[in-house]
């Protein structure tokens, strides 16, 4: 099956996730690629509306019911969105996907990893992404980005939490060294840019698929 | 672990669920129990708002990310009413719970039954009702009992996925009879509603744990 490429960008908060998509977006744009632009929780009509739900600071929820609403709006975005993009050849850059959960609910909030594979896996229905972007920052530093009345519920928690899961991420890209790629962001912006831009490459000429 | 008594209701749309549930809450409470009346997908602030998206006629959603959002919302109504009830020795009184998942979803939607099971597990941390009602009714005459206007999302369902949830209720039924205790619903509300105290009353009187 002809099928096009998943990106996914994921670290720590104001590791600058956002701002470094626009720029991948915007070089893959220029290329000629046909590139869907979206993001977790989120994406679709539905999911923004549960990502609300899921970033409002005076949502009371278990831990296990945020997991199981992000599986909810993975589930979704991946049916409604990815997967229809990815078989129509297209280039999907998102930020947040399965990794974070694996950082966030598992290392952050000391969930099962077991289970989080599982529910990751039900989402997902098998779907990886082809290669991810992780974008590596000092806890300090990024956290320091945000403005304290701006945090959402998760960048509302302590520093423990945002060191475990920033280990967390850099635990999964030890292990799976093949996808997941370190990005170092202590530079400027342009300079993290031309960064992903040599790893974009490098992996877009020695993949198969068809170019633009 | 000295704890109350875990009841569930369940059945086809029309079957009357919510006035038998009232009326046994009513019974239980003079003879002294001290009970909670709750329902899913609901029962909690947080479960009460993942109900409407739910049941909203205009909600566009896949038969996965609906399952998985019932799931949350099992989670949240278990972790944050029913456990705690429970063990404050309370009797609750829940409508709908595991066995609408497996009948709606697995029967009518047609989803897996073993991710299912799996789902409803983690939900609940392994919970299981003491004792279930399940109140059957031919499905046309269900039916007809709401009005057209008035239908939601699952119960603008055609027949076809009424009769399947249906013969999933009873197939769970012949399969764990132990637990599950079939009403007849032909006759008057106060018929069912004594045969329904009958049920209550041989289990409480078989039952080791402590009276009201």
């Amino acid at each position: 099956m002809k099928r096009g490429l998943f990106i996914t960008i994921e670290g720590p908060d104001g590791s600058g996730k956002s701002t470094q998509s626009k720029l991948l977006v915007r070089y893959l744009c220029r290329k000629g690629w046909d590139v869907v632009h979206t993001r977790e929780p989120g994406g679709t009509l539905f999911t923004e509306f549960l990502r609300k739900i899921l970033l409002k600071p005076e949502s009371r929820i278990s831990p296990l019911t945020e997991l199981l609403l992000y599986t909810a709006s993975r589930a979704q975005h991946t049916i409604e969105l990815i997967k229809p993009a990815l078989q129509d050849n297209k280039i999907v850059v998102c930020e947040r996907y399965t990794d974070a959960t694996t950082a966030y609910q598992g290392y952050g909030r000391k969930l099962s990893l077991k289970l989080i594979k599982q529910l990751n896996n039900i989402a997902t229905g098998g779907l990886k992404p082809d290669i991810t972007l992780l974008l590596d920052i000092d806890v300090e530093k990024g956290l320091s980005k945000i403005k304290k009345g701006k945090r959402d519920r998760l960048e509302k928690e302590g520093l423990s939490f945002h060191r475990r899961l920033r280990r967390g991420y850099l635990s999964i890209a030890k292990k799976e060294h093949g996808r997941v790629k370190i990005v170092n962001t202590a530079n400027t912006i342009m300079e993290t840019h031309k960064n992903i831009v040599k790893i974009i490459d490098k992996f877009l000429s020695k993949d198969k698929r068809v170019n633009p």
